[in-house]
């Protein structure tokens, strides 16, 4: 929980959860400070460990912070209430090691989006086990889990704003979702990546986790009835699972790809 | 799935889980429509299942219904991208029978929000047992479940309009949450349910589930830190569950008391 | 968490999660004590509640309790290692009040059974909105939550063993449910009730929430295979929630049929 | 799922989640066989999927196995009736490629253990910032995921026996556990591991979160009362979360450490 500004007329609220791991020896601690971003408090955190222990080598550290969004209240000057947004989780992963350059992660996770037309599917590969059929005009839907690797000098700058590029790189994917006419989920993933690449230089790399949320139009005809797109089964399962990463030409990709996501 | 208006400029998203019991025989079964509400879209329900089965003498509809909005792309006129909102659910319970009256409650739940200020705790009756400490500036915060009763002639109204009258409740909880000074959650759920009343002439009685969520004040003294109300630990368990029921004069309540509703 | 006979040699494990509710005033408390069962340990709690303080006239008490099985070393004496069982969990809910009958109703959530074969299901209602497939041989799978009312003579009986008519309640409904030939859930649900009203006499009333997990039969026609009702795809979606409550002549019944549990 | 011998005596269940990854093209797939485990049925898949496909290069798969057991009917010969064990979750990781070896993890996971007596913990490092008391009689409870590597010997044999290993390890785990006096969850993380490589020469490499489910002595001196040991809370947070991988001399480790699993 981060407050700053508490001086009676204007709160802030910082609600994280943080998850420390230590390389080397193990023990708890937390600390406390102003700091205005999960990637901030975390490099703070890292440093800490490393530096004060020397049995303790390496610090990876884990934060997400859950968004939260004030009540506006016409009647009263002072704005203490909130209301939790509920939407994507924002995530960073630091990695503070005595041997290796700071490396800093920023991500967000659970943001489910939809395009309810154009979007496409066929032409794919078939074999005697193929049933999905070809479509032509479908809803594309997934549930977004991003990562994206910030560059060195970004990591080692104790100037940069991290909430500002973190603003940015979501905006950049949330565009390039909605404006990619899609022939695969595989293509979007592409476009979304790829337009953080081209926007947002301090992003060396970025890794997309986007499960395939099928929705599958009901069949009315046994009811005598006409289903022109309108009404779908928002289906749990199968889904299949998109997974890439698309990072800078040069670049060594440090985003780990063994953790499978489930939807 | 609903989706009204789908002629290619312009979509609406309704996202839509739907339970139907039926008491007297079972069956199942899937209507589609143009409805504007989950409300309207119970009623139509309900009533096909009782009028055109015999055996069937009631049948309690829930509709749970998830929000999106809108992706704005400067860059193009259509505009048929959707993030979903992920804060509170709406939901919706409808009941026919041949017998009584059409009810229909409506409600949300999983709406987060917290007070930063402008609540205390103390003066509460203690027994050897009591250990819970005073408090003169707390944090409150709770995941509100409220469900509200609509009167008879709103339900049988079909021109009511269930979107706005359900903007007009939510939007007069949230205001007295965050204007209620607050002495006990208690007091708070009486505003909340007061305020609701006062100002939706069609709602008849409002039942609220609170549970508290408490904020614990970090003690950074051995630390040498002073914690001037700005670092807290928000406590999983334990937790109170303030729930309660308030209702016109001379209404009955109709709103089941008996299921505890879990944080 | 209960612990009994702690004398270094032998360990019993109470793993319970209390949910109190008090109707009147409201406050938390904390008791211990040596108890059997879960239905003890509420009784106790609900006794203290509205006796000790005279602002509250009724306490209704929830409790969930995991079990636990002990590791067999056999290369020790001492057995002090514990294997949660992770099957059932057992519930328990007392009410005392000052004016009405003490009463403790029992449970079990989260059984999940299966009959391989055995159930068939046809000759349901039929109108132009049916899709379902009338079926000769299908599995039949649920995840059991049931509840039951235990007799007011049982309640006050300060010697009842919960354990023990625990034990029996779930194996005669284990043993229904499995020696049912089924033409419907409906009715399996009737014979696993009556199975206990016939066998165990304290109890008055039993209530099931029984949600049909469908398994559907994989088409392997199109891959040339044949598939002889062997492999099945676990729907999440839709289900059918088959709940009945079946009770003495004579007695009336007190268990919430409001609330409706989600598979 | 799974279904062997359906004969009409007598029936087994295999009840599994399959996930499959691929790398190169993407598609998915659905086979099905007789097959006697989750490990021996990734190796099929995995296989088809490279060996069918010219642009798939690489084919992992992920299989979850849940645990059924029979019901036990006196009065009947045939028994088809189920309950499902709810204990741990069976896993496998297959990984095939065209270019290395086939790579089988066995593993499992939510398989949760306690120790009521035999541990202590004390000693450790402390700093400013430390506000663990040391403890010399606590209880040592954690949920264990544990994932192994077999080795390319036993990978690449038809013949073994999956069912078999993966019974060995698991029960050498549990009474590892269960033997060791425990001076840190740390030291019985090494327990656990040591004796699987100790007592089953398939396994090359042993991969253990023990995520520390702390439970904390409840304080009764306020109510007068002496607590012997007897009542814990048991705490959702924090927790410390135990990682480590262990392996035979001379082997290159192969199981992905970057993904924390959460308690």
């Amino acid at each position: 929980m981060r407050a700053e500004g508490n001086d009676g007329a204007w709160h802030e609220i910082g609600d994280l959860n943080v998850s420390v791991a230590l390389r080397g020896e193990y023990r708890d601690v937390h600390l406390t400070g102003d700091v205005d971003s999960p990637e901030a408090f975390g490099i703070l955190l890292a440093r800490h460990f490393v530096t004060s222990q020397p049995v303790i080598h390496e610090a990876p550290i884990r934060i997400e912070e859950y968004a939260w969004e004030r009540v506006s209240v016409p009647t009263r000057k002072e704005q203490h209430s909130f209301v939790r947004k509920g939407q994507e989780v924002r995530t960073a992963q630091i990695t503070y090691s005595e041997t290796t350059e700071l490396q800093v992660l920023s991500g967000l996770k659970e943001l489910t989006v939809m395009n309810s037309t154009n979007s496409e599917f066929h032409g794919f590969i078939k074999d005697r086990y193929t049933t999905l059929k070809e479509a032509y005009d479908r809803i594309l839907a997934t549930k977004v889990t991003a990562r994206w690797a910030n560059s060195a000098s970004a990591a080692a700058d104790a100037e940069h704003d991290w909430d500002r590029s973190y603003g940015k790189v979501r905006r950049h994917m949330l565009e390039a979702f909605a404006e990619t006419y899609s022939y695969s989920l595989q293509q979007t993933l592409h476009a979304m990546a790829d337009r953080v690449l081209d926007n947002v230089s301090t992003v060396n790399e970025v890794r997309l986790n986007l499960p395939n949320k099928h929705h599958f139009l009901v069949d009315l005809e046994p009811f005598g009835l006409k289903n022109d797109n309108e009404v779908y089964f928002a289906a749990d399962r199968m889904y299949g699972l998109i997974e890439g990463t698309i990072h800078r030409d040069g670049v060594r990709p440090v985003i780990a790809t063994s953790d499978w996501i489930t939807a």
